[in-house]
């Protein structure tokens, strides 16, 4: 049965069902820096180094101190979207105030429907994922129609929360590109703590451009996926964070800054 | 000034702003086994055992599968305070749908006013968190002039909602007695996940009776405390938390439950 799994993956037909499976290592843990509410709030410096976060996982998304730029981990590697557009690798001793990341492995792979939007393929997604109360890494490589991209600039203090940053991001429109996107899917229990539902993160092939997605096309694509259900989270032990109002409900501002 | 604390903790007065010191240890995590909103819908069945669980921590509470008992960890001894109201050691075998434990230190100490309810304790150390978006371990030793406790029997399946099975809770009035209270506090984004708030169970010094607290009168007692920063989340990977709805709010439901 699992010889059979691995075959029709490799054939690249959709399996029904592949989640249950999909149990990745039974160690895999998303391991998380800080809350995304804390991150909307505006605590934008955290005192976690990239090369910190590099022992906790090699694949991932974030940002890095004072909102400077999009983060994307794959393959062990750190880069940085900045608003400029461009991608940069990371030094180890840069630092982040959010970040999820996970030691991914890529337990199941499937070829993705061609020519359908970022949203059919969220829905696409949910219909296989037999355990909506776990998390999932997922990551899709292969050639996008359309991208729409953001990066949002390194900020100044005092900072303004994220739904006020948001308003002056950068926009790319990399059309007809190839690259990776890194995405994860976080329960809806995990809200408040971390973003419900799809977060997707951009890096072309060529390593120097990207960013936070808004919206995508894909053209031709493979997917591959872990289920995740370890999730370790390390607050911040800062002023800041310690000051911030963590027990309203920013889902509309969640809404506004992630789509 | 760090001396200074410490001789103010050993005479037992009050600490106006420890949490901003009571760092713990750098890597003091609580680990928590599933998540309180699947303990509220009927998921009484966990593949963590005791064992496993005394590696992650030597303190905290919980419950046991089947829903049989209520669960306290003090000193890295396991109890299980079942529904006739008698505490038992618990054999490394069994195993748990919902506990949350710590490796304890008890970094900071503070005499308690005497005479007060659970509740006015609630307030005083609510004062005294300088961080209320970190976890806080409290261990409480003393004389407790009141002590209403409760534990749940064993359930068959199908399992009810643990709303209903707490209307036929055994309670139990342990006035003027000895003990230790185990005591864990969330912050309010843990919400769904964990029980935001106190959350305490206790255990008569003689180990032999306790429960989950319903109120509680302080005559002497002591309080150690960890700040605790990283919050580690293992979710099963059985169909029925697969099959849960963890995204409805089930915060009515808790605090008829919890308190």
């Amino acid at each position: 049965m699992k010889k059979m799994l691995i075959v029709l993956a490799l054939l690249g037909l959709p399996l029904q069902g592949w989640a249950a499976d999909a149990r990745g290592t039974p160690s895999a843990a998303l391991f998380q820096v800080s809350t995304i509410d804390a991150l909307l709030s505006g605590v934008y410096d955290g005192d976690v180094t990239i090369g910190e976060l590099r022992k906790r996982g090699n694949f991932g998304l974030g940002t890095f101190n004072r909102l400077d730029g999009e983060m994307l981990a794959v393959d062990g590697r750190y880069y940085q979207i900045k608003a400029n557009g461009v991608a940069y690798p990371v030094p180890p001793s840069m630092k982040t105030p959010f970040a999820s990341v996970v030691r991914f492995t890529g337990t199941k792979t499937m070829a993705l429907p061609q020519g359908i939007s970022g949203a059919e393929l969220e829905k696409w997604l949910d219909e296989r994922f037999d355990n909506k109360n776990l998390f999932y890494a997922i990551r899709i490589d292969g050639k996008f129609s359309r991208m729409q991209t953001r990066a949002v600039a390194a900020q100044e203090k005092p900072y303004r929360p994220l739904v006020e940053v948001v308003k002056t991001q950068a926009v790319f429109n990399l059309d007809n590109t190839r690259g990776v996107i890194v995405g994860l899917w976080s329960p809806a229990f995990s809200k408040g703590i971390s973003v419900p539902g799809y977060h997707w993160h951009f890096l072309t092939a060529d390593k120097k451009a990207g960013g936070h997605i808004l919206s995508f096309s894909v053209d031709e694509a493979t997917a591959k996926i872990d289920a995740v259900s370890n999730f370790n989270v390390r607050l911040p032990r800062d002023e800041a964070f310690a000051k911030t109002d963590l027990s309203k409900d920013r889902e509309h501002e969640l809404n506004k800054v992630e789509r």
